[in-house]
């Protein structure tokens, strides 16, 4: 989180959840590498995962037990991705599920497994018979902020939120935690991220909730372009806050939960970016004006995946003919570049395709000095919008990642 | 050119083209930047340019003098792209042919102006009074090794290559130079490449020629992605070969020249991405048993586009799940992953989406070691293929653009 800060928010326990972990060793020996979290009967369990046809064995198995329906236990380890792992791996992951179930005294199918890490090496199984049976002594409400850490890979620091929010007169709790920093760009779900509320929320509502507020936020990000086999995102509602019953979307109480719950998971996002592999800026690329939303997010994500444009801005170069060759690529014949605008947090650079007649380059030098930038950039042809967060390219990102698995 | 050696070919004089250069002092005092062709009378040019929406200013004076016919000379700077430059940018191009035409004696329209180098500058008008004569007065028919230098920015070794073919009994030599090292993505045209030969070529075959050529190599090329406001590829036929007549595409002369013309631009192509920023490793991403070229073309460019694959095979790791999860995200739901094979340099590793049984680690190590890196993937469903030429991603890549400027 070198990017400016996001200050840790202190999980809130949710009524109907426990949360314990344990140091398996995978990968790391200092530190707790597995999460488990216990749902109370009666909850209610929506998901969404990568669309990577390479999807991880955790990835097929949960997305099975979810379909069983009455999970009671989610399984999570960090430090291997079991994804590229074949049969083997399935079989891997279905075992874990089986252990947790022992233990919990339900069946296998309710427990769903989810795995981050390095891919391609089999789970160790044997650490798994160890661990989680200490992880499932330690289940207590409390332990969510130690189970933000222990989801953690190239992640420097732990990412969790709280919101308490009034639905039906009745306090209600929504806290997630989410791990990634890089192989970061989310397709349809993202990263790993666990949200929980005590409210009670129908079955065939909690996946549209969870589907508007991952789209404006973990479908809006990128700090490489790259999209993970292992990425899911699930939303647990305990039921236990018992007069606060969300029973249809397009409700006061509906509009409440997804308020909360689309804020907690922008938070998670943006804590994401700003915790991206290397990162030494938080980049928000907004642009308006185009004919429709396709169109600026296309134009958003073009720019924001820029090599580039990212380098520039690491190095504190306004170099924004950079920008303009990455708009450029996108819009081809059909962008009107005479009526292009791009502001870099608030200083008019690009004006008419070229340079903004009061632009001068100390003014956009002390723009991108700061930490956090903004780029803006108006099409002009449209009223549409879209927004995209994302972080610099830095010596730290390519040092990370090349010296992932030595 | 650090990802293996592509020995410097000498570049073959070809009847009916002189070139001078000279040093205009546009960005570096140190070196020629200005590079100036003269074409005999009755040459023929083809062309084509990069499809960026902000496209610079020499790019659109080329392609309306293009037009006009009757092409006389080149005249080509490094340093300054006089792009993002507008209406001015434009005019500055137009004073740049003036100066050129009143040293040749022709129209202004008969000059093609070419810029590469620091996007969103105005150019120096002043140095290029100054410049071009020197470089007019030092016309001949040996220049082009010099003009293969003077159009570099951050290359380090020039490219040139020379073929001589027999058409219809009689030699014809085709000699191109190129320049580019980053911001490379071509789109439909790339970089800056000047191609010549001194068959005669009849003015509708010459473009189709050149379209052939350019698809099969700098369209099969990317360094990082992002596609140049200045990309432009020419070739000019002098015709001074007088009985190497070609007419027509699909004739035997045509066949020869195509085969000349595609052999030079694949061997640019491919010294570019040697030569490309940073790079330490070159490698050749070979997508087959596609249904068709798009979706292998896809394949290939989301592998030889992923920070993650270059991060790690800079690192010489043999990091085969990221290769995967690149394949991954771009078939989605449509690719069977239990078909997908994957190779590297001839070491089977990936089989039925998982590791190959015979795969162990340390042949994966022995063969990311070398510079020279073939990515074999074969999707398993088709008889399509289609190739991708790349580099990793280094550490002096981000240094390279983050001190582009500075």
């Amino acid at each position: 989180m070198v990017a400016g800060v996001i200050p840790p928010n202190a999980p809130v326990a949710v009524a109907g959840v426990r949360v314990g972990t344990a140091c398996a060793g995978i990968r790391r020996t200092d530190r707790d590498d597995i999460a488990l979290f216990e749902l109370a009967s009666g909850t209610t369990c929506a998901a969404v995962f990568t669309r990577n046809a390479f999807c991880a064995a955790p990835v097929i198995a949960a997305r099975r037990h979810l379909q069983h329906g009455a999970a009671r236990y989610l399984l999570v380890n960090s430090g291997n991705a079991n994804a590229g792992t074949g049969e083997r791996g399935l079989a891997d992951a279905l075992a874990t599920c089986a252990i947790v179930a022992r233990l919990g005294g339900c069946a296998a199918e309710q427990v769903l497994p989810f795995s981050t890490g390095v891919i391609g090496q089999r789970l160790p199984l044997e650490r798994f018979c160890d661990a989680v049976p200490r992880a499932f002594a330690g289940l207590h409400a409390d332990g969510w902020a130690a189970a933000a850490t222990a989801i953690m890979t190239t992640d420097t620091v732990a990412k969790a939120k709280s919101i308490t929010v009034s639905v039906k007169a009745e306090p209600v709790t929504v806290t997630g935690i989410a791990k990634g920093a890089g192989m970061i760009r989310p397709d349809m779900a993202t990263m790993l991220c666990f949200l929980a509320t005590d409210a009670w929320v129908a079955a065939d509502v909690l996946p549209k909730l969870l589907a508007a507020a991952v789209e404006a936020s973990f479908n809006r990000i990128t700090v490489d372009g790259d999209t993970s086999t292992n990425d899911a995102c699930l939303v647990a509602a305990t039921g236990q806050a018992s007069a606060a019953r969300v029973t249809a979307v397009n409700s006061e109480a509906g509009a409440a939960l997804q308020a909360a719950l689309s804020e907690v998971c922008g938070f998670l996002a943006e804590a994401i970016v700003r915790d991206g592999e290397g990162a030494s800026k938080f980049i928000r690329v907004l642009v308006d004006g185009g004919r429709n939303e396709g169109e600026c997010l296309a134009v958003a994500y073009a720019v924001a995946q820029s090599p580039l444009v990212k380098t520039a801005l690491f190095a504190c170069d306004a170099n924004w003919g950079r920008i303009l060759a990455a708009v450029g690529r996108v819009g081809r014949d059909d962008l009107d570049i005479h009526k292009v605008r791009v502001a870099l947090n608030g200083v008019r650079i690009v004006e008419g395709g070229g340079r903004a007649a009061d632009y001068c380059e100390e003014a956009g030098q002390a723009a991108v000095r700061s930490s956090d930038i903004a780029i803006h950039i108006s099409l002009g042809v449209g009223t549409a919008r879209a927004q995209v967060l994302t972080c610099d390219l830095s010596f730290d990102y390519v040092r990370i990642n090349a010296e992932y698995r030595t």
